[in-house]
């Protein structure tokens, strides 16, 4: 089965039971729609793509733990767009789950979907494996390094840039490396430099598409940093500096991978899913 | 060492790790503030004391458990006092986290709790119990009946009592009871009713406070329910209706204690950790 349909048939399972009996309709609906249709899966489907590599010897422990990856980064973009923080009504091409279902429902589902997250890797993982990969996954998340505290770097006067942006988009690419890796039974430790290089290049790439692109194209707000002067490669480093960076962390990265047995296709699969967050109009200026 | 420090170094543990090296100063001060200093620590209290009259085969496994449902008991302090919720200005005698640190730190506070809950558990917790005791907590937390559902049903406007109740209040106290039967290694099952009638005993404690108490003595603000309309065991009851089912409540929980080797300490234990939140304007009536 293809890496996409295995995550989608786990977080399928997992929005289900959330839904199950007795659950109230709003948050119910809430969480279906905060996953439901998804965007690029780029998280899940790079922890599928490291597991693979490794061997994929328990592929559920695999499945599970993409899909919780996946689960706690849509919690974050509920959380992410509240009010209180971007206040963005549009989200993935639709409304926001706060201009859908109001912000009491917003915050419940973000906490619903942190919570099942951790119920998803209970009960699919197996036994041996399962504190390793609740670790990983919790530094990925959680203080004082995850992607909760990359948002509350953002609270702060004074800002080290380079703790802001590792906490705040690579920590959850890290944790699908090294995740991908544990879940295979392979040492998760030297995956930790690919997925930091992705993070960074998702960041720039990130970075040019609030500068780049149309509200329309990206389903949601842009130019959103420099309301919020918030850091940007684009406009630090210029058009093409950023585009050089970008092309300088993918190879980075792929450089960086680990030996295994499926080192060869995996970086191919690296470059491919890394050209697919560049923005259109960068590929046309290239052209 | 007595329960509430078993109690305190886990939590404390806990804390130390999600403020360590790297983590945004206000987002680390704001879950210090968040845990310390504790109120009754009643459910940990109540966990520990179910794994004590089970012989407490796994001590570290159940000071896990007990702190981990803590943790989560913060975290849903945290998000209900939010401006869009309960818009609590005060709790556990100062200011709430958001009236102190601000409302983006406040929901980021709440799901960084909630995921080191469950850190917590995958470090402290012996390997052959993790996979049930993180079902049992989950269950208590999340959707569809857990504590995040509870909160949510106050965002509908049809809302069946007994479920809203069993959610909001009895969910973490049936994880509780269950939890500290598992880490002790027994079958959690036969404990649901204990968690689930001190669960419903705590609630109408919780109406008659309400109702009873100043805000200065309680520490938070009084007259909720009746400004939010929401339903009230005082209000429905008149004050010695509610007293008579409390009493109810409290014989019904010892009654229901399955055969243990500490089945006459904890009934003991119980009855005593009950009337601690029998409002003292009630003992003084029945005096």
């Amino acid at each position: 089965m293809p890496g996409s349909d295995r995550i989608e048939q786990m977080l399928d399972r997992a929005v289900k039971r959330a839904r199950g009996s007795g659950a109230p309709p709003l948050l119910a609906s809430a969480i279906e729609y905060a996953v439901f249709p998804g965007g690029h899966r780029i998280r899940p489907n790079l922890c599928l793509a490291v597991a693979a590599a490794c061997g994929d010897a328990l592929p559920q422990s695999a499945d599970a733990v993409a899909a919780a990856i996946e689960l706690l980064h849509c919690a974050s973009l509920v959380h992410d767009d509240l009010p209180c923080f971007d206040d963005a009504d549009m989200r993935r091409g639709k409304a926001s789950v706060h201009a859908k279902f109001g912000e009491p429902i917003a915050v419940l589902t973000g906490d619903a979907l942190i919570v099942l997250a951790f119920d998803t890797l209970a009960r699919e993982v197996a036994p041996a494996q399962l504190a390793s990969l609740i670790g990983i996954v919790a530094a990925g998340v959680g203080a004082p390094r995850g992607i909760v505290a990359g948002q509350a770097w953002e609270c702060e006067a004074a800002v080290p840039l380079a703790d802001y942006q590792q906490a705040k988009t690579g920590a959850l690419f890290v944790c699908a490396t090294m995740a991908g890796a544990a879940a295979a039974g392979a040492d998760p430790e030297p995956w930790r430099v690919l997925g930091a290089k992705i993070g960074e290049a998702y960041q720039v790439a990130d970075d040019l598409r609030d500068v780049l692109c149309t509200a329309e194209e990206l389903g949601k707000p842009i130019g959103q940093d420099a309301a919020r002067t918030r850091p940007n490669a684009a406009a630090q480093l210029g058009l093409s500096g950023a585009k050089a960076r970008l092309e300088h962390l993918v190879a980075t990265a792929a450089a960086s991978i680990p030996e295994c047995p499926g080192r060869a296709k995996l970086c191919a699969a690296i470059e491919a899913q890394t050209r697919q967050i560049f923005p259109r109009q960068l590929a046309q200026a290239a052209a």
